[in-house]
C-alpha cells in the first residue's frame, strides 16, 4: 500500500494525541509514513525525511508540535505539497504558544492549521483525506460514509436523551 | 474556464483583504467562484451556493469571516472538499474571535485554518492551489515558479542590504 | 404542559453543565424541549428542530457548545425568538474560544451569551424565565421568590460567619 | 407611547456607540427610557431609575459601559426585568475588561451580554426587540422584515459582486 | 477591641483563601468586621453593612470577590475610605475576568488591587496594615518586625541550600 | 507645605498620564515630592529617594511605569508606607504587561494597584488622598465634595440626555 | 573548580524546576554559585550577593522567579554581565504574568529570556554554557556533544516508532 | 574589523526596528554581518549563512522575525553560539505570535528572547555586547560608561522635573 500522507511528530510525547491522527488514515486505508522528527534537534533528518517522502509519492504532510511549534512551518518550507499543522497543547501555556505558532505563517508558506488538541488531531487525519478524495472517488464514499455514521451517533443521542430524560442520560 | 475554488466572505467589508486570495488563484489560472454570503444572515442561500458550486465541480471552497466567524465552520458541515477558512480581523479582539471562532472546530468537521491578516489571506490561495496541483502538475510547476521568485525576492532584498547598509537600503 | 424553552446541546459532553439549566426550568413548571444537535455534523436536523419548535409556540431558545462554538449563532439564524447562549469551557482555551465563538456575533443576529461554566448554565435557565415571565405573572412571583430565597441563603451564611468566625465556619 | 425599554449609559462618552442602539427601537415604534447613570458614582440614584422604570412598565433593561463594567449587573441586581449588557471597547484593554466583566455574571443574577463593539450596540437593540416581540406580534412582523431586509442586502451585495467583479466592486 | 478594618466576602466558597488575610490582621491584633454579602444578591444588606461598618469606624475595607467581580467596586461607590479588592481566582478564566473587573475602575473610584490568589490574600492584610499604621507607630513597629521575619526566613533557605546544596534541599 | 505623597515615574514618557495625578493632588493642597527614577538605571539613587521620602514624613509613595513595571514593586521593598502602582499602557501589549507586572506582588510586598490607563492615573491621587483622609478630616471633607461634584456630573450629563434626546446630545 | 554561573531563585518553591538548570550546569563541569534571596524580601542581600558573584569571576547569572517576577530585571540592573531569566509559571495566571514580568525589560538592561517551564529551566543551563563556552574550547566541545546526545535520542525514537508501529511505541 | 555579531532580519519590514541593534553595535565598535533571509523562504541559504558565520567567527547571533517568528529558533538550530531572538510586533496580534513562537523553545535549542518593541531591539544589542564583553575587557569598560550614560540620562530628566515642574516639563 503506498504511503500517500506523511505524519511527523516533534517529540513522542506528541503520540497519544496524534496516535489517533494515524489510526483514522489506517482505518481509511490510507498508508501513512510517520516519523519522530525535531525541527531543531534534527532539520537535516527532518529536511531528508521531507524530500524522501516528496519524491515516494507522499501527497499531504501532517506535522504536530507544541511549544513554539515551528515543525509545520518548517515542513512547508521544504514541500509544495499541502501540510496541515497539528498544535500540541502542553504546560503552562496550553496551546496558545503552538498554535501561535503555527498558523500565523508568513505570507507564500501556508500552514492549514486545525484545532488545539483531541478533535483538531482527528480533524487533520480528516482533512488530509478530503484532499485526498478529490482524486480518489473511493475515498470520498468512505468520508461520506464516515459522516452519515458521525450524524447517526449525534441523532441517536438525541433520541436517547428523548427516550431517557436529561436526569437519566447517564453520560 | 472551469471554478474549481469557491471564494466566500461574510461581509463585503472583508473584500479588501480577499480580493487578494481571488486574484492570487486568478494570477496561476484558477477559475474562482465568489460569493458574499452569511452563515447567519442567509443561510440558506449560503447552503444553496456551497451544494451548486460542490455539483459543478468546486474542488476547494475558502471562507473568510471575522468576530465570531462561523462561515468556515458552517460550509464544511455541507460538503466533504476541503475548506480553508480565514479570520479576519476587526475591532475590538482584533482576530482573537476569528481565529478561535474557525480553528476550533469539533472533532468531524475539520477546517484548513490560515493565519488572520493579510498574510492568511494570501496563504488561503495557495494552499488551495497546493491542494488542487495535487492532480495538476502545470499548477504544481507555476506553485515552483512563484516560490522561487519569493525565494528570489528575499535575497535580491539581502543582496541590497549587504550593498547599502542598513542605513541607507530605504525600506 | 406545553414546551416554552428549547434547551440545545452541541454535545452530549455538555450534558452535566446543562442538565441544571434544564432542572431549573423544570422546577419552575415550565416545559423544557430538548435536544442533542450539532451545528456541523446535523445542520438539518437542527433547523427543523428549531423550525419545528418554533411553530409549535417555543418561545425562547437556550443553546450550549463548547469550542468554536457556532449552535447558538446558528439557532439564531433560523428563528425570531431569543436565543441564549451557553458557552462551554473545555480544554485547552477552557471557554475562552467557546465565549467569543458565541458572543461576538454579527448585527442582525444576536444571541444573549451568560457567562462561561456553571454559573452560566445556571443564569441561561433564570434568563429564559425573566422573559416569559414578562407574559407570565405566576412566573414573575416565582422569580421573585427564587430571588429571596438566594438572598435568604447569602443572609444565612452571613449569620453563620457571624457565629461560629472564619476558622470554624465550615465550608 | 409607553416607554417598554430602558437604556442606561454609564459615562457619555459610550453614547457615539449607544446611540444606535436608540435609534434603532425607536424606528420600530418602542419606546424608549433613557439615562446616563454610573453604577459607581450615582448607585443611589441608578437604583432609583430602575426601580421606578420597573413600575412604570419597562420590559427589558439594556446598559452600556466600559472598563470594570458593573453597570448590567448593577441593574441586574435590582430587578426581574431581562437585562442586555453592552461591553464598550476602550484603551487600553479594547473590550477584554468589559465583556468579562458584563458576561461572568454569578449565579442567580444572569445578564444577557451582546458582543463588544458596534455589532453588539445593534444586537442589543434587536434582542430586546425580540424579548418583546414574544408578546407583540405587529413587532414580530417587524422583525421578520428587518431580518429580510437584512438578507435582501447580503443577496444584493453578493449579486454586485457578481456583476462587477472582486476588482471593481468598490468597497 | 474596636474593630478597623472589614472583610467582606462575596460568596463563601472564597473562605479558604480570604481566611488568612483575617488570620493575618488579627495576628496584628487588628479587629476585624467580617461579612458574607453579594453586590448583586444582597445589595442593600451590602450598602446597609459599609454604612454602619463606616459609622463604626472601620477605616479600611477589604473586598474579596471571583468572576465579574463587582464587589470591591461596589463598596468604593459607598464609602470615602480605602477599599481593597481581592481577586478570586475561578474556573474557567481562572482570574483574569476578577482581576480586570476589580482593577479597571472608571476614575473616581478606585479600588487599591492586589494580585489573585494566595500571595494577594495575604497582600490584603498587610496593605491594610501599612495604611493603618500610618497612625499606629505599634503597627508600624510591628510591621517592620514582620518584614524583618519574612527576610529571616528567606535567608535562612538561602542558608540552607547552601548547606544541603540544591540535591538535598527538601522543598 | 509638608510633602505627604512621593509620586514617581519611570520614565518621562509617562508624564502625560501620570501628570494628573500630581495636579490633583495638589488640587487638594497635598504637597508632593515627584522623581524620574527607573528601578532598572537608577536602582541606588531609587531606592535613596525612597529611604529619604520615608524620614521626611512622606506618607504614601505612587510608583508608574510601563512594561516590565518593576518601580512600585522595588519601592515597596524599600518601605512599609502603602505603595500604590499605576500600570502605564505602552505597545505593543498595552498595559498587559505592566498590569500583570504590577499587580501579582508575592507575598509579603503589597502594591495598590489602579486600573491601566488615564483612570488608573486619577484613581491613584484618589487613593492616596483616601489614605490620608484616615487621619485628616479636612481632607475627607473635599473628598466627600469632590465625589459629590463627580455625582452632580454625571446627573447633569443625564439631564443633558433627557433634554436634548441621543441624537443632539453633543459629545 | 571556580564558580562562573550564579543561579538565583526567588523562593525554594522554584526549586523543583530550577534543580535541573543547576545539576545540568554541574554535569558539564561549570562551578556553581547558587542563592535563594528575593529582590522584594531581601533587596540588600540580592545586590551583596550580585556584587560578590560579579567580582568573584561569575560570568553569568540565571534568576528564576514566579508571579511578578522582577529577580531578572533587578539583578540586571546591578551587574554587566549577561542575565537570564527563568520565568516561573504558577497559579492562577500560570507565567504569563512571569514571562511579561522578564522579558519586557525597558531599553538599556536586558534579560535573556528563556521559556516558562521545563525547558526554560533547561535551556536557561544551555545558554549559559553556550555563552560560556564563547571562551572555553573544551565547553563548546561538551555541547557538540550533548546536541550530538540529542539528535540520537531523537533518532532512536524515530527509530522505534519505525520498528514498533504507533500502537506499540509505548509512551 | 572582524565581524563579530550577526543580525539576520526575517523581513525587510523589520528593518526600522532592528536598524537601532545595528547601529548600537557599530557604535561599541564591534563589527556586525547582516543578512535578510526567511527561515521560510530561504532555508537553505539562511543554513548556509549560519554555518559560514559560524566559522568566520561570528560569536553572536541575532534573530528578528514576526508572526510565527521560527527565525530564532531556526538559527539557533544550526548552531552552538548564542541567539538572541527579537520579536516583532506586527498586526493583528501584536508581537503575541512572535514573543511565543520565539521564547517557547523546546529542550535543547535555547534562545535568549528580549521583549517585543524598540526596547527589546535596543536590548538585544546590549545582550550581545555583554556576552562579547566576557571576553574583551575594553568593550566592558565600554558597556560601563554606556550604562552611566543612561543613569545620568534619568538623573538629568529627575533634575529637570525637580526644577520645571511637572506642568512645565514638556515632554
Amino acid at each position: 500500500m503506498s504511503e500517500l500522507v506523511a505524519v511527523i511528530l516533534g517529540s513522542d510525547s506528541d503520540l497519544p494525541l496524534v496516535s489517533k491522527t494515524i489510526s483514522l488514515l489506517e482505518e481509511f486505508g490510507v498508508g501513512v509514513r510517520t516519523a519522530i522528527l525535531s525541527a531543531h534537534r534534527t532539520p537535516e533528518e527532518l529536511f531528508a525525511f521531507v524530500g524522501e517522502a516528496d519524491k515516494a509519492g507522499v501527497k499531504v504532510f501532517i506535522a504536530a508540535a507544541g511549544m513554539a511549534a515551528h515543525l509545520a512551518g518548517a515542513v512547508a518550507a521544504r514541500t509544495l505539497r499541502p501540510v496541515i499543522g497539528v498544535p500540541i497543547p502542553s504546560a503552562p501555556f496550553e496551546g496558545l504558544d503552538s498554535l501561535l505558532s503555527t498558523v500565523q505563517m508568513p505570507g507564500g508558506i501556508p500552514v492549514a492549521t486545525v484545532g488545539a488538541g483531541p478533535a483538531g488531531a482527528k480533524n487533520a487525519a480528516l482533512l488530509a483525506l478530503q484532499i485526498l478524495a478529490l482524486g480518489d472517488s473511493g475515498l470520498e464514499k468512505k468520508l461520506a460514509e464516515a459522516r452519515s455514521r458521525e450524524r447517526a451517533q449525534v441523532l441517536e443521542k438525541n433520541r436517547r436523551l428523548k427516550e431517557r430524560g436529561h436526569r437519566d442520560y447517564g453520560v
